[in-house]
C-alpha cells in the first residue's frame, strides 16, 4: 500500500531529496525563533531543533526517472549551494546522497510553481524531501531552503536552525513582475544578468524588458525560472524606428506616433512580431499603446487627408492602430498587454486576450476587471522604483485586490509588476533602487493574503533580514530606513 | 645565436604567449584611434590593423619550465578571458596555441610588476607576446590585454583594434592602495571580493584592511596580485578590545586609549601581532596612532601615579607607547606604518623603518620624506573616497610628489593609497563611492609623471571608456560627471 502511493507521486510530481546530516542537534531545547523566510511561504511549521549540511551535501539524478537534460535544476541546485556557502570555508565531514525523480515542464505564464519542502524528510533524517510538480515549483523550493540555511562562522559547519520545517508553498499571483528598462541608459549584460539571479531570491518571475537589448538573457532568465516579456509599444514611443524604417514617421518635422496610413507600418510590425515569437515563448507579448499624442497625424496632410477618406477622428485612429496591432500578434499566437490608455479610450474594443497593465493610478484594476479583462497592477504612485521618495512600506501595503470583492473578478487580476524606469539609472545604482523595495512587493505577490501583515512595521525585521541576505549574495540592496536607494547611516 | 638567446631570456623572466588569429585585417586602412588602456602604461605604441582572438584562445603550460602550482596566472588568465567574454556569445573558428615559461615569484613590497606586451608577437603573427619577470607583472600585463579587446557584437568575435602594438609598462610607485574599512557597516565576504577584482583592472596592488574580516581575503587577495596591509590601531581606537581584554581599558569610565601603565597591554599586542605575523605576510603592518586623547592617562589615578613614577608626561607616554608597539612589531618582522600624528609629535624618534601615512593634509609628504623616513600620500581633501564632494579630478590631480624636488627625496615617497571609510558605506553603495574616483588616483600612482595630464578634462574620454568597461565588468562604478556617487542624468 505504501508502495503503491509512492509510485504515484513519482509519476505525477518532480520531487528530489536534499541531503542533510541526520538531526545532529546542537541545541536541543532551542526555543523556537522567527521564521525569517521573504516572502513568507503559504504554510510554515518549524520545530526547535538544529541541523548541519554534510560538507559534500549534492543532488544525485542516476537511477531516477528524471532526465535533467537542460541541467536547469542541476544549476539551479549548484547556485544555491554557491548562495549558501558563499565563499565560506565550510568543515564537516558527513556525508549521504540524494536523488531526484520526474519529469520537465517548460516555463511558461501560468505554470504551477507549487512545492513541498521537509526538513528532515519524515521517511529518513538524512534527507531533506522537496517535491514540486514542475523543475519551476522545485527551483522556488531551492530558494527557500537556501533561506533555512545558515553559516556557523565558530563551528564552519552550514546549519538548518528550527528543524523540522514543514513548508507548503505556492504564489498567490502567476504574474509576479520586474520592469526593467534599458532604454535610456546603457545597461551591461552581467548587471541585466545579476538583477535576473537577485529576482528569483524573492520569486518574482517575469522580467519584462521594453528592449531588446535582452534577447541574450532569454535562456539565462528562463532557465531561473523567469518569463521575459518583450515589448513592442506602438504607436508612439517609436522614435527610434528611424534608423531601421525612416518611411514609419509620418514626417521628418513630426515624427510620433508611426504612422497610421501607411500600411507598410503594419508590415513591419507583423515582421518584428513574427520575429518575437521565434524568440520570446512567453504567452503574452506587450504593445504598449501608452502616451500617444496623436497631433502629428493631423499635422501631416497626407496623413490628415487618409483620416478624413477613412472617417476618422484622432481618436478612432489611434483605437485603430492599436487594434490592427493586436490582431497582428494574436495570428503569431500572442495574448496582448497593453498600457492602460488603451482601456481608458476604448476599453470596450479591446481584445478579449487583452491585459491591461495599469500604471496611471490606483483603482483602474478595479475597473478593468469589472469589464471582463485581465489586469497586471502597477500603480506610480506605489509600485514605480523610480520614485525615491516611495518607501519600502508602501510598497509592501498597495493590494492589488483593493475594492475588488467578488472572487471571479480577483481571477483576473494576474498580478503585478513594480517598476525600474532608468531616467536616472545604470549600472551603478539599479540594484539599489530596486531592493530591497521591489521584495516587499515580491511578497504582497507571492504570499497568501491571510499572511500578510497588515502593517508592514510587522516585518520590518524579516525583510531587513532578507536585504542583509542580498548584502551577503553579492547584490547591492539598499538599507530599509529611508527613501530608496539611501545609503546606510 | 638565436637559440641561445632565447634560453637567456627563458632563465630571466617568465615570458608567455597568448594566441591571437594572424592578423587578420578587417579594416586595413583604418586610421589609430586613441589609446583607451586605464591607467596609461609607461610606453605604448600602436597600428592600424584589427586582429581577432580564437574562439578556442587558451594558455597551455606544458612542455615549459613553468610550473604554476598554485594556478595563479592560470586563474588570471581565465579571469581575464571571462571578462573579455562578458557572457557574449562568442563565435570564430580559429585556434592556435600558447606556452608560457618560467619560475613563480611570491607576491611581496616592491616586487617587479613590469611586463611588456607584443600584439601580434613580432616573431609569430598568431601569438600576443607577454613577458614579466614576475606573475604579478605578467597578470597586470593580461589585464592591459583585457582592454584591448573588444567584442564586435555584428561579427560575434573579439577584436583588437589598432594593431600591432608594443606596450612597455611598469609602475611610478610600489604602494598603490585602497583602504577599506569594515569596522562600521559589515562588508560582506563577496562584496570585498568584488572590490579586491576591481582593483586589479585599475593596476592597484595594496589593499589596507582595518579590520580583521579581511583574514578570508587573504589568498583571494594575493592570488591576484593584491597585498592586503592589516591594522592593530594602538594605544587609540580600541574601545573593541573591551570584549576579549577589559583589563587593557584605563577604567570602565575611561576606555581608551589602552592602559599604558599595563605590561599586559603589550604582552597581548604582542600576542596579536605574532598571530599576525602568521596570517599576513606582507612586509607592513600598519599600528594607527592616530587620533589619541590621553587624558584617559592622567585621569585614571594608578595611571597618572604610574606616569609620575616614571617621569613621563602625557605627550611621552603616547610616544612611549608607540615606539615599544613599534619595537614588537620589528620583533616579528614587520615593518611599520604609523599615521602621521606619531611624525608630527615625535617624527625624530619613530623607528628608520617606519613608513609615515599622511591623511590630515596636503604638504606633510614632504617634511617626512626630508626628514628621511618613507610615507604614504593619503591627504584628506584629495583622496579621501567618503568625501563626496571631492570629485574625479582632484583625485587625478593629487600629486605625491608636490613641493618634493631631490630625486633621494622622492624615493622615499613609496606610493599614496585612496581611503574609503565606512560611516555611510555598506554592500549597497561602496562600488559606486570607489569607483571612478579611486581609478582616477590609480593613473596617478601607476603611470609616469610625464605621461600624465597636466589637465584633468584631457583624460575625460579615457576615464569615461573605463567606467563603462567597469559597468560592463558587473562593477558599478557611478557616473563621472558631478561628485562621488552620482546617479545618472
Amino acid at each position: 500500500m505504501r508502495k503503491r502511493k509512492r509510485k504515484r507521486k513519482m509519476e505525477g510530481a518532480l520531487w528530489l531529496l536534499v541531503v542533510v546530516v541526520l538531526a545532529v542537534v546542537l541545541a536541543p531545547a532551542e526555543s523556537a525563533g522567527d521564521v525569517k523566510i521573504w516572502p513568507m511561504p503559504a504554510s510554515v511549521s518549524s520545530g526547535n531543533k538544529r541541523l548541519h549540511l554534510s560538507k559534500d551535501f549534492e543532488l544525485l539524478t542516476q537511477g531516477t526517472g528524471y532526465n535533467d537534460a537542460s541541467g536547469i535544476l542541476k544549476d539551479g541546485f549548484n547556485r544555491m549551494l554557491a548562495v549558501v556557502n558563499n565563499g565560506h570555508v565550510v568543515d564537516g565531514n558527513f556525508s549521504d546522497k540524494s536523488s531526484l525523480l520526474s519529469g520537465l515542464h517548460a516555463l511558461q505564464y501560468g505554470i504551477d510553481e507549487s512545492y513541498k519542502l521537509m526538513v528532515p524528510s519524515p521517511e529518513n533524517q538524512a534527507y531533506a524531501h522537496l517535491e514540486a510538480n514542475t523543475v519551476f515549483g522545485a527551483l522556488h523550493g531551492l530558494q527557500t531552503f537556501s533561506q533555512l540555511c545558515h553559516f556557523n562562522y565558530k563551528s564552519r559547519v552550514i546549519e538548518v536552525h528550527m528543524s523540522p520545517w514543514t513548508i507548503t508553498d505556492q504564489p498567490r499571483f502567476s504574474y509576479r513582475g520586474l520592469l526593467i528598462d534599458t532604454s535610456r541608459h546603457y545597461l551591461p549584460l552581467p548587471v541585466i544578468k545579476n538583477v535576473i539571479d537577485s529576482m528569483t531570491y524573492a520569486k518574482l518571475n517575469t522580467s519584462f524588458v521594453p528592449d531588446m537589448v535582452v534577447i541574450n538573457c532569454c535562456s539565462y532568465a528562463q532557465k531561473r525560472g523567469i518569463n521575459v516579456m518583450a515589448e513592442l509599444d506602438v504607436p508612439g514611443h517609436a522614435l527610434s524606428w528611424r534608423v531601421g524604417y525612416p518611411a514609419l514617421w509620418p514626417s521628418n518635422y513630426c515624427q510620433q506616433p508611426l504612422d497610421v496610413s501607411n500600411e507598410f507600418t503594419f508590415q513591419v510590425i507583423d515582421g518584428i512580431l513574427s520575429d518575437f515569437s521565434k524568440i520570446f515563448k512567453f504567452k503574452f507579448v506587450h504593445l504598449g499603446g501608452d502616451k500617444v499624442n496623436t497631433s502629428c497625424w493631423t499635422d501631416t496632410p497626407c496623413i490628415s487627408k487618409w483620416l478624413k477618406k477613412h472617417h476618422m477622428n484622432e481618436s478612432q485612429a489611434y483605437q485603430y492602430f492599436v487594434l490592427r496591432a493586436q490582431n497582428i500578434a494574436l495570428s503569431h499566437g500572442y495574448e496582448i498587454v497593453n498600457w492602460e490608455e488603451t482601456f481608458n479610450n476604448f476599453g470596450n474594443k479591446l481584445g478579449r486576450k487583452t491585459v491591461v497593465h495599469n500604471w496611471l493610478r490606483g483603482g483602474v484594476a478595479q475597473q478593468v476587471v469589472a469589464s471582463g479583462l485581465r489586469c497586471i497592477v502597477s500603480n506610480q504612485d506605489k509600485w514605480y522604483l523610480d520614485h525615491l521618495d516611495t518607501a519600502w512600506q508602501e510598497f509592501y501595503m498597495n493590494e492589488p485586490f483593493a475594492n475588488i470583492t467578488n472572487s471571479k473578478q480577483q481571477k483576473l487580476v494576474i498580478g503585478g509588476e513594480v517598476c525600474m524606469w532608468d531616467e536616472h539609472i545604470d549600472g551603478s545604482d539599479i540594484e539599489q533602487t530596486i531592493w530591497p523595495r521591489a521584495a516587499a512587493a515580491a511578497e504582497r505577490l507571492w504570499t497568501p493574503y491571510d499572511k500578510l501583515a497588515n502593517d508592514a512595521s510587522e516585518v520590518t525585521g524579516r525583510l531587513a533580514y532578507f536585504r542583509c541576505l542580498l548584502n551577503q549574495r553579492g547584490v547591492a540592496a539598499a538599507p530599509l530606513s529611508g527613501p530608496g536607494r539611501v545609503a546606510p547611516f
